[in-house]
C-alpha cells in the first residue's frame, strides 16, 4: 500500500504541484520547478510568513540581499573552512554518502550508534557488509565565477544561507531603519548546498529557499528571546494547519550543531520517511555574537551597538529562527492530504481524497463550475469568475460531470466550488460548496466576493 | 546641481531602499541588497504584477523553476553559443568595455554611428584617441559545479533568463494545467549574466530579477498578440503611475535583437543616466517557434500542440513580454520623486521632498505618530500600530517635531500619518494625513481599519 507520503508525492506531481527540473532533458538530480498550484502554494505560504514574522510585528524588518557574495564573507563566516560534509564512497557500488547520515539511519534503526562506526555499516543498496573509504571533507559551497576569466579575483560563493546577507548589513539596516536591539530582521530566498545526498522529494535539494530571521539582542536576554522564538515558530505552524501531534521539538546535541551555534532546538514534522519518519522542519539556533564578531575583525566595519540611554557598547548575540520554505510546503502538504469517503450518484459513496488545507494557503482559492456547457450558462460563469480573479486565483471549470470536477478541486484543496445551474438565470444566485463538509449554500451572485472574503480572511 | 536620478540614489540609499551589496568588504561591483523599504516596495510591484498578469486572468497560469538547470538545456536554447557580448580593452587604460555599448553611447551622442568602428571611439576614461583591443565575444552565463568534482559532467549554468524554465515545462503545464494555446506562463525570479560593464545603480547587474512571461499562441495569432501585449504593459505602468510623457516604445532593429526574435518592441523609460538618459524598462518579443522547437530537436520530449477539435498538431509561436523587476522599481522611484512645498512652524513654507508613490507600491502604507512620549499616548498609539500590523507595513515613530516626522515619511512615499494627540484621550479619534496635499482629517479610532483599506485598495 502507498504511504500517504507517496500518494502526496504522486499528486503534487501529477495535479503540477512540482515537477522534475530539466525532465526533457532527463532531468537535474533532486531538483524540482514548481508547476501553477505550487507557485501559488509556496507564494501563500511566503506571504503568510511576511505577514506574521515581518510586517505583523513592530520588533522585525524585511531585507533581500545577493546570493553572490565575495568569498571573504564566507571565509569570516566559517563557511569557507568548515561548511563541509564528511564524504565516504562505498567500494562494492562506488555510490557516494554523507557519513554522519549513514549514522544516523543506523542509529535511528537500532536504537543506538554503531559500536564500531562505519564498519558496522551495511551497504544501503546491496546489503553487503560495509566496505567504505575513508571519509574526505567536501565542501558544500558552489562557486562561481564574476569577470572574463576564472580566476581567484573573480572567485565568489552562492550563499548556503540568507543569514550572512543580514549580518553584513546589521549597521547599515540599524542607521538608516533606525532599529535598535531587541529586533529582528527577515529574509526569504534562495540558497544553495552542494549536497552529497540530495533525496525524499523536496526535502533535500542543492537550490533550496529559506524563510530566515535574525534577531539581535543584549547578551543576557537571549536565552529568553530563544525561548520566545521556539514557540512563535512552532505556533505559525500550528495556526495555519499542521497537527501538534506531528512535530516535534528536537534539542540539538553540541556536537551535531553547526559551527556557530551555541543553542539549537530543531522542529521537526512526521513526514513518513523509509528509515526515519520523522525531518527537520526548521532549526532555532543562538548564533550568540559569533557572526557579527567575525565580520567585525575581518572586516572594515563594527559590527556593534552603542546604547545611548545607559551609555552600554555591546555585540548583540543572535538568535535566528531559520525555516525551510520547500520543507514547510511538504509539511503542509502531507499534513492536509485526507481521504475520506463522499456521496457518489448511485446512492452510495465514494472514496474522495481531499486537501484540508488552510483557506490561506490554498494555491486555488474558489472554482466556478457552470452546470453545463451552454451559451447563457458560459457567460453568467465567466463574468463571474472575472470578478473574483480581481481578488483571488480562481479556477474555471466546465469539463465533465459536476462530481467529477468536485473531486478535481477536492484533491487541490480549493475551499469552494461554486456553480452555475440553470436557477441562475432566473435567481441571479449560486451554488456554493464548502470543501471539507461538502455543505451547500445558495448565495446571491452579488454578494459572492463578500462570502468569499469572509471566509478566506480577506 | 544634483540631476533627479542622483536625488533618487543618494534617498535610496540612505534611507534604506538599497545598500551596496558586501559593502562593509570593499563591496561586490554593481550589486546591490534590498532594503526594509526596498524590499516592501520590490514585493508590492512583484504582488501587483502577479495579480494583474497572471492570477487576474483566465489565461495564465505562473511557474517557478530552477535557477541552475543542466548545460543541455542552454545548448538547445542557443545561449552556450550566442549569448555572448564583443569584449574590447582599452589600451591606455587596460579597462574592458563591451563594443556595442561603445557604438550605442557615440551614435546616441553624435547622431550617427562611427564611420570608423571602434577607430573613431575616444577612451571613456581618459578622453585620448581610442586604442583598442579587437573584439572578442565573451559568455555571459554564470558556471556553477554540481557535485564533488569540476568537471564536465557537473557543469551546469545559472540561468540568464527564467524564460527556459517555462518552455522547458511546457508539456507538464498543458497536461497537467489543463491548458491550451492561447495561454501563457508567468514567472518571477533570480537571473544572472556575468556583464563587463555592470553599472547605472540598480539598472544593469549581474544579479537581478525578472518577471517574465512566455504566452504560446497558434503562429497565425502571434502578430495580434505582440501588439495586445504590448498594450498591457505599457497601461501595467501607465496604471501604477508612471507618467507616459516618460515613457517611449522602441522598435528593435533586427540586428540588434536577441538571436530567438523576429520582431521586438522595447518599453523605455527616461531614467536621467547621463550621455543617453533613456534605458530599457522592458521588451515584448515574438520568439516564434525557436525555443519549442530547439527544445523538441535536442531532448526527448515533442513540445507541440495538438488541438482535438480542428485536428491540427502546431508548435505554438511564444510571444514574451519580459520586464526587468529592479529596472521596475528604479523607474517607479524616479517617476514619483517630487519636490514641492509645505508648511513650516514659521508660518512660511519649506522645500518638502515626496515620493508620489501609488499607495499600492508604498513600502509603509501608515505611520502612527503619538504627538509626544508620554505615558497615555504612547500605549495607545502603539495599540493602534499593532491593530494596522494585522493588515499592513506601517511604521511607529516618536521622535522629534511632527513636521520633522512628517517629512521623514513624505520622502519615502508613506500615503497616511496618523496623529495620536491628547484630544484622542477623550473623542477616541486621530488626525489623518494624506501624503500629496497634506490635507487632514479627524477620524475616529475603530474607524481608521476601514478608512486606510478604501484609500489602499485591500
Amino acid at each position: 500500500m502507498a504511504s500517504t507520503l507517496d500518494s502526496v508525492i504522486e499528486l503534487a506531481k501529477r495535479r503540477g504541484f512540482v515537477f522534475q527540473a530539466g525532465e526533457i532533458y532527463g532531468g537535474t538530480r533532486s531538483a524540482w520547478d514548481y508547476g501553477p498550484l505550487g507557485v501559488e502554494l509556496k507564494e501563500n505560504i511566503k506571504q503568510q510568513w511576511w505577514q506574521t514574522f515581518v510586517r505583523g510585528r513592530g520588533d522585525m524588518v524585511g531585507l533581500d540581499s545577493s546570493i553572490i557574495l565575495p568569498s571573504q564573507v564566507w571565509q569570516a563566516s566559517g563557511h569557507v573552512e568548515t561548511f563541509t560534509d564528511p564524504l565516504v564512497e562505498s567500494l562494492h557500488t562506488h555510490k557516494r554518502y554523507r557519513a554522519d547520515h549513514l549514522i544516523e539511519a543506523y542509529t535511528a534503526k537500532h536504537g543506538h550508534p554503531p559500536e564500531n562506526g562505519l564498519a558496522d555499516i551495511r551497504d544501503p543498496e546491496t546489503g553487503q557488509e560495509g566496505n567504505w573509504t575513508e571519509p574526505q571533507q567536501f565542501s558544500g559551497l558552489m562557486k562561481t565565477y564574476l569577470g572574463p576569466v576564472d580566476n581567484e579575483e573573480g572567485l565568489h560563493y552562492l550563499r548556503p544561507e540568507t543569514a550572512q546577507g543580514i549580518f553584513v548589513n546589521f549597521n547599515n539596516v540599524v542607521t538608516a531603519g533606525r532599529k535598535k536591539p531587541p529586533f529582528g530582521i527577515g529574509q526569504v530566498g534562495k540558497a544553495f548546498r552542494n549536497e552529497i545526498t540530495p533525496g525524499n522529494f523536496i526535502f533535500r535539494t542543492r537550490e533550496f529557499e529559506q524563510m530566515e530571521i535574525e534577531f539581535f539582542t543584549h547578551p543576557d536576554e537571549a536565552g529568553t528571546w530563544f525561548d520566545n522564538w521556539v514557540e512563535d515558530c512552532w505556533n505559525w505552524f500550528v495556526d495555519l494547519g499542521i497537527d501538534p501531534a506531528h512535530m516535534r521539538r528536537f534539542d540539538v546535541p553540541e556536537d551535531d550543531r553547526a559551527h556557530y551555534s551555541a543553542a539549537t532546538i530543531d522542529i521537526e514534522y512526521e513526514f513518513g520517511f523509509q528509515g526515519n519518519a520523522w525531518g527537520e522542519l526548521m532549526g532555532i539556533a543562538n548564533r550568540t555574537d559569533f557572526d557579527l564578531t567575525n565580520h567585525t575583525e575581518n572586516s572594515n566595519a563594527k559590527l556593534q551597538y552603542f546604547d545611548q540611554a545607559s551609555g552600554d557598547r555591546y555585540t548583540p548575540y543572535v538568535i535566528e529562527p531559520s525555516f525551510g520554505l520547500t520543507r514547510s510546503m511538504m509539511a503542509f502538504l502531507v499534513d492536509a492530504y485526507t481521504v475520506d469517503e463522499a456521496p457518489n450518484t448511485k446512492g452510495g459513496v465514494d472514496k474522495r481524497v481531499v486537501l484540508k488545507l488552510d483557506p490561506r494557503l490554498a494555491p486555488v482559492k474558489a472554482a466556478v463550475l457552470p452546470l453545463s456547457r451552454n451559451e447563457k450558462l458560459s457567460p453568467k460563469a465567466q463574468a463571474l469568475a472575472a470578478e473574483l480573479r480581481k481578488r483571488w486565483n480562481v479556477d474555471f471549470d466546465d469539463a465533465g460531470a459536476i462530481g467529477r470536477r468536485y473531486r478535481r478541486q477536492d484533491e487541490i484543496g480549493t475551499p469552494y466550488c461554486i456553480t452555475v445551474d440553470f436557477d441562475t438565470l432566473d435567481d441571479d444566485a449560486v451554488t456554493i460548496r464548502k470543501r471539507d463538509d461538502m455543505s451547500q449554500e445558495r448565495i446571491a451572485l452579488d454578494e459572492v466576493p463578500a462570502y468569499l472574503a469572509a471566509g478566506l480572511g480577506c
